[in-house]
């Protein structure tokens, strides 16, 4: 951390200063610039509020270091982490593929869904049987019926399920029925969630918040690690900008700030991160392209009968369009779709 | 709603769009304009996901009208809401204060604190027992422990008391100890954690999300609403802009749209919406010049050694020296300051 | 500066960062921390783009201390800048109030709001000219015939004018028939137009752009006073956001920021930065109690004929009452209303 | 335009106000929802401030329907713009690289980076003779120096010239020398210098405001063609957002939002659009995934000297890597590399 004085503090202000900062448990190294004084504070485990430092006498801003993530970053653990569940991985050399409709309808529906994007080469599928709404009076999604569907799913097909948990009540009841738990963009800092993910004995699929940090988003994974779990997949999913062309700004320059920093695989989901079909195509070859680990898309069969999302969700056919582009484009950057 | 065709779209494709409006249980009013023609649409109560009308072959884009919340909104309901709790009134014509520490540490700091806002005029005390913080290494509050000290503060000094339920599991036991259950600006969408609320028999004292519109705040209060609580009070905290100066930007102009668009009592957190102790000063007279029906200020004897959130804390002696001046500026716009 | 290495960086790789960076000319203070060490650097005067270290091996990031900003800021000049023109003074203990049509649209329309907002108190007459479009199709505003209308404004009620110069090729004319020349949001980092307003020998009314952040307001203003122009205005208004319901969110908090670090005055745009006349009302008291120095505000006679800016602009008869409020707000803060 | 009208106006007030609205010029279309009363207005061909209808009573709000773009819409002219400067084209099949550093520093400088990035495959080169920089006090650029040493770039690898106009006063000077001149972010609104670059006789390379939106991006594209020049060339080169990690947030799905609405060619930045030279190479791919027509990309040969932008230059070698890379992807998706 760094202490930025004001210009005109005293030498005997600087001394105040440190010997406080010295008193918090912390030490001071006083730098003399040709401006001002700045003073370096080393010590600090993060224990201590540094924002105190803010209310001493003759200081006019600090500069903190580091976020204070440690299981999930880099310099913990310098390998990528692979995710594997059944005969899917994520963050492999493969390029992992989750499809599916934003809702889990019925059970028709799901099937249908489910056995194109298997032929097209989606090794998971997801769908929603508890969807956080905006509004109270929208589809909520179908419960513990949605689950027994989508455990059909992988009886029928060999999928691998990923399906969101919306409360701590629930969690292990989705748990018991998914691959993967999804904690969604408005629960990311849902602590409690975060916790009880964190003891699941599933992986965890994070999306990113709506305009969370990238430091937020690798803070809220490492609530899921420090309870055990190591299994964490983030997923960049759009955020929010002054743009209004678009749902969200989808953040691609994300897929390479995660790998530097951490060791856990990200992937994209260009469905929410544009809002809109026609974007939803160019958006996911351009994740491919920029290091993603996999997508995260929306597929119906009749988006015109969708119960929700139906303006991003594109048909099998186009899917299928657009596993074969990637599956050429893929080798270029040294992965594989299946 | 309003769907705009493609400029080029013929009448067949026009009369084919208003056709499958009408098959989805919907009306079509084609209107022919300079440049294109747009077609009206009447008779969704909600239940028709209208992004499906964008799936159609001709379709520009559609315009929705009204977020679909009802029980808050000011035309369901004219008159303006006023919620009592004990000696405390908040959205008539008294400015409720609520103040007090970011978190519960002990015994001690919250008495001495509570005493002096007490002094000073304040009603309401604040108090965090539960503390959703970034890091799971930063101090997360005392838990029931706080609560209990909460509840001294009740007793030993009139003051009602408001505090932060994290979770479905422990909401119950919240409700149990305070006067006004907090959902945080982490949790304006978690959905579970809102609907329970709803069933509880305290009012809620509901925090803007970090980046969240004030269709989605109004529609978060909505959950609750359509649970049976009625008391629910909202709080502008400030939003996340492109802006580094500040944690955030505390945005008053929700005061005047609540107040138009609801009838619920809209408070603001000058200590969220600025993190820093100088501008809380002038952003709390911002607020009730604006309309604010109060503040939630957060309030510490010993800021220099806060446990949380030091730097945006002001002194007892600030707050007094605030409410003076607000007591003051308060009859020129026809409220009152205890 | 801090310089911020990687965890695993070796006794080696610092000491080479250190060589580096003397051989940019700073002097470097490498600091052990517990989790990774940190480099000092002072002595840079702005010369040295710090952006180069980052491309130093073992680099993590680097933290950078100052704005470069001097002859703004309150460390260089500590006293208060108050600008005096005519018989009006910005700055000061009076507060400034700029009132008048968005456009001038001719010249009955002028001395018609002229009349009625100088007998409100009004000593500062806006009013634009030239105006700055987002569509080449708008009214782009009368030009000199419009610059003419303000002059016999001022001289038929003393009111002191403000109005946009919107290029350096029109700025000198502009400059000759007002009293003060607002560079607008737009224009805010066109660079050769304030060099060349600093030039000027009018003071400058300078509006935060539409995204910018504080310092980079700042050091907009810089580049008008590295000039000679010692007379800036700064003006908050508005600032884009995630939220929907304004065209942006008006960020009072800039104005103890501002008047922490910087000498110059600030006023607050209650219009532009609401966009709403419903909320011009209380955000123009807030813009007082917040400490702003004045206000810039759009007051038209006949809104619904307005030729921009309907939706925004008050009318004589509300800011006469807007007046009348803030007479009596202004003195508990120490302030007059002319 | 669907003007929305409180849920409780009267059949009376509804009448009125399409009698308003006809008095404007405009047709009125009322149609009677379920829970209110909207109208249809036709006939507006841009010349009615529409914000006057908000200023009558019972209305809520009004929903516009389109831009006001003409010549800059694909409505207008379906097929895709291609502009051809010497041997290079932007638009076509053949995807444009222009690179080359930040600021043209100086002569050896220059030519070292040209032959490189020319032996690598780019036609175009940039580099910056005025340099619009936050601080008056940083390296303002060459100026005429600079374009002398542009143009002898040209005359020794046949490369086309890109480099950006700060102003109309130098716009003419800058387009003698350059093949395409550039509008930089900051002068993205700057319209005095849009319309004299849409009466040069160089294409014109227009960058995207630093929070503008895509409509604001074509209207000023619109400015530009309003004057006569149909070359334009638009550039993503990153929005601000909430998120810290990045300067900005490079927008690709800004890329088939344009190609879907507008016939201009759109490039992507990914220097500005993320800061960080890690991140140049992935996003670089991703724009080509993406759609974008080309790359407007910093190269430097001794980044770690560079006078501006040190943090994003990647280097020639990086640079050729990159181009090889490329090179192998784009026919996946039909386009070339030279």
């Amino acid at each position: 951390m760094l202490v930025v004085m004001e210009r005109n503090a005293t030498p005997e202000l600087v001394a105040r200063v440190c010997e406080e900062i010295q008193k918090m448990g912390l030490k001071a190294h006083p730098m003399e610039g040709t401006q001002r004084t700045a003073i370096g504070v080393t010590g600090n485990d993060g224990q201590v509020d540094s924002d105190r430092i803010l209310t001493l006498k003759g200081v006019r801003d600090i500069l903190r270091i580091t976020p204070s993530y440690k299981l999930v970053s880099r310099e913990h653990k310098p390998e990528d982490t692979i995710v594997t569940v059944g005969n899917a991985s994520i963050g492999g050399r493969e390029f992992a593929v989750m499809a599916g409709p934003c809702s889990v309808e019925n059970r028709d529906q799901c099937l249908t869904i489910a056995e194109k994007v298997a032929a097209s080469g989606a090794k998971i599928f997801r769908g929603g049987a508890f969807k956080p709404r905006t509004s109270p009076y929208s589809f909520q999604g179908l419960g513990e019926k949605g689950l027994e569907i989508l455990a059909e799913v992988r009886e029928k097909f060999g999928l691998v399920i990923v399906t969101e948990a919306m409360d701590t009540e629930t969690l292990d009841m989705v748990a018991s029925y998914t691959d993967i738990v999804q904690i969604g963009a408005r629960n990311m800092q849902n602590y409690s969630l975060l916790k009880k993910a964190g003891r699941a004995d599933k992986p965890v699929l994070l999306k990113r918040g709506i305009s969370a940090t990238l430091d937020e988003l690798l803070m809220a994974a490492e609530y899921v690690m420090a309870e055990g779990n190591e299994n964490v997949i983030l997923c960049e999913r759009g955020v929010r900008s002054a743009s209004n062309h678009s749902h969200n700004v989808l953040d691609l320059s994300a897929v390479p700030f995660v790998k530097k920093y951490s060791h856990l695989p990200i992937i994209a989901d260009p469905s929410h991160g544009t809002g809109s079909r026609d974007r939803v195509m160019p958006l996911s070859r351009a994740a491919l392209a920029a290091g993603a680990d996999g997508l995260l898309i929306e597929v119906h069969h009749e988006p015109s009968k969708a119960l929700s999302d139906a303006a991003q969700a594109i048909s099998p056919e186009d899917f299928e369009g657009l596993m074969k582009v990637m599956r050429q484009m893929a080798p270029v950057i040294d992965r594989t779709l299946p």
